[in-house]
């Protein structure tokens, strides 16, 4: 089945937002084996909506639209949508229960709130279509299932659309496409991207079922494996033969095969497997690492302290790099890297200690020196490594590839114990 | 002028990239005052994108196309182009000559690497098409402005596409409409946006010329005027009467009206400018705080040092929070917020310390101390303030507004002084 994503709102058309429905809707659309050739977006007008969808009733089998269903007099996508699909609008009980039980909520905790006629027109439905369930906000979805066509209608707030679209358009369209797609993610850390591909060339020239894509992060490459079978299950078996090349192939280097999982996750889970502690200590990343720690809900169990060290003062005293170091070496040397995180394991005691220092720019770079040195450190059970980095890019960049390199090492490093 | 965005790339189609392009060539368009009606996105495929092509000119003055310049056989943006705009290739020796200089020194940098035929593709231009340099990367874009139709092609890749729209397309354009939009973005902290919005109601309700639109942003609200006129000056003559409106209501509020300025530059020029010193001392955010202070190209005049005193244990030891608070009022209270705070002044010297405690969830909530709890202090000059919040979202956003909430804090106590 051919589907065309067509998002309602003047707010994409003028560059105020970006249309993260399309590629969450169109994500969900391939791994449902549907074909999306087209995303539309189009206005708050009634003429040009109307354009809109006769064009991808036209064309396609499945549409599915966001936004424009709202109370306001400006929401018109169910009328354009009904008009074009040859439906009535009726008003239905239950959702009109629903919204006047929203409202007297929303009234008791807003005194003074008038609710106006407007939210009514919320409880309008077509004859003859499928009301979806708005968890999050008043707007009902809707699915008209009529002439070989499936015109699907879903509130514009992320919030709302998400789990709707989860929860009730997916079964829905799942049962209309008997085939799916499954897809599987490997993760990898520690290699680049041109380093990745030119690994698996000869996998990537040979792929049918399942295919293979990369992705390239900051600091990672994801492998992205999908197969078209029946069931899950079948696809699965699909991919696995692929899955155990990779593995083969990358071993370590692969940190999780868990779409959910991040590059902190996997480290904070490895530490506490360990029944490890971390200290951080930062310089150019200024707490970016300690923060992507506590990313992970339960890091508390791993991470007791992280300093930032910013100035050679701090550096000094908080963990005691010497001041010969600092003179002979700099704040950025490998030197300075090994005693921030030797340092941190003195003084505090923990199990494992992670440094970094270097040279975010854009200023601050020398010949010797230049923008983009970096240094990390990584302190563990009486053995200690330091990296040297040459980074690309703005400060943004050099500071979050330095945090991706600072947990790899992290990783590395504990993994040995 | 009417204008339409045409995004080529089967990648956006599946949902693996979000449409970025399209919101920056929207933004821009609306900058020149130009009505963008459509955005639509089609895959690598020469009949539907040569549907999508005759479509969009049938209905639009301007179309804008991004993608599909490479050299691969998959590009077909220009090809296809031409064909809809009667227009044929030739080979341009400028561009030719551009492409063989690159790919010389693409070679010297990757020995081994093979040039193949593909590359002269991009060499091909319309005949009566105006060449678009491309300083980072190989395809050229184009211009083909012909029987009242513009039709502009520029390569995918944000990096390439953008410093081209900036400084060859908006030129273009601007030349053929002569009407401009100026905008000017007020960025105000410590006000939510719904207190905003009712507190400018009056001006919202009767806007003419210039508009008034209020955006929301972790912890800040973002208003932006935008006034149309002949000239900027003129432009900027217009909207100054609704500015002075604005700071005579908002006051300090208003952090900046530089749209490149974020609050954390905010807050380092305001401690630069009062030669004072900052530590930072953080629970839940983990060193968020310190990381967005380092931000700030040239945030080593102001941050010395910050502490990630994640453990009850690294708050007793590293900033002095007693015993007897922690064990009475626990870590998340007003007390230990400000022993963090007036503890980091003592045990580094600092002019001031910022410091947050606080519960982000998912789990460790209480009925007493629910998920959302989190205490600001901000300790200057002898002088400590706490500020209990009471935030909702999930974790990662009630760290992204108790980091923002702290920033708001911190410039409210250094400002006094």
């Amino acid at each position: 089945m051919i589907v065309e994503i067509v998002s309602v709102g003047t707010e994409i058309l003028l560059g105020n937002i970006v249309n993260t429905n399309a590629a969450y809707l169109s994500e969900k659309c391939a791994e449902l084996g549907l074909s999306c050739y087209y995303q539309t977006v189009v206005g708050d007008n009634e003429d040009r909506m109307s354009e809109v969808m006769e064009n991808a009733l036209s064309r396609s089998d499945v549409v599915i639209c966001s936004g424009g269903l709202g109370p306001t007099e400006d929401d018109k996508t169910k009328e354009v949508a009904c008009k074009a699909m040859g439906e009535q609008l009726v008003e239905d009980g239950i959702t009109r229960g629903r919204i006047e039980e929203y409202m007297e909520n929303y009234v008791k905790s807003n005194p003074g709130y008038i609710v106006t006629d407007n939210n009514w027109k919320q409880a309008m439905v077509p004859e003859h279509g499928l009301v979806l369930n708005n968890d999050n906000g008043t707007a009902p979805g809707l699915i008209i299932d009529k002439d070989q066509k499936i015109m699907i209608l879903l509130p514009g707030p992320p919030i709302e659309m998400k789990p709707m679209f989860e929860n009730q358009v997916f079964p829905y369209l799942h049962s209309k496409q008997p085939e799916i797609i499954y897809s599987t993610t490997l993760k990898i850390c520690g290699s680049g991207e041109s380093y990745v591909e030119s690994a698996i060339r000869d996998l990537i020239d040979s792929q049918t079922n399942p295919t293979i894509a990369t992705y390239a992060k900051t600091g990672e490459v994801h492998l992205r494996l999908t197969a078209k079978a029946e069931t899950e299950e079948e696809a699965k078996e699909l991919i696995k033969p692929m899955r155990q090349e990779l593995e083969k192939r990358f071993g370590t280097y692969i940190y999780t095969e868990d779409e959910d999982e991040t590059l902190e996750m996997a480290v904070v889970k490895l530490l506490k497997e360990k029944s490890m502690t971390l200290t951080t200590v930062e310089s150019c990343t200024g707490g970016a690492i300690s923060a992507r720690i506590v990313n992970v809900s339960g890091a508390s169990d791993v991470l007791m302290q992280g300093f930032v060290t910013y100035s050679n003062e701090a550096k000094h005293k908080l963990v005691g790099v010497s001041n010969e170091t600092l003179m002979e070496f700099g704040a950025v040397s490998e030197e300075t890297a090994r005693e921030m995180a030797e340092g941190a394991v003195r003084t505090t005691g923990s199990d494992v200690a992670l440094s970094v220092t270097g040279i975010a720019g854009p200023g601050g770079g020398t010949k010797e020196k230049p923008v983009g040195l970096v240094y990390i450190g990584c302190s563990c059970k009486g053995e200690t490594k330091v990296k040297e980095l040459h980074l690309t890019g703005n400060r943004t960049k050099i500071r979050e590839q330095s945090v991706a390199q600072a947990l790899t090492l992290l990783r590395e490093c504990v993994m040995k114990i």
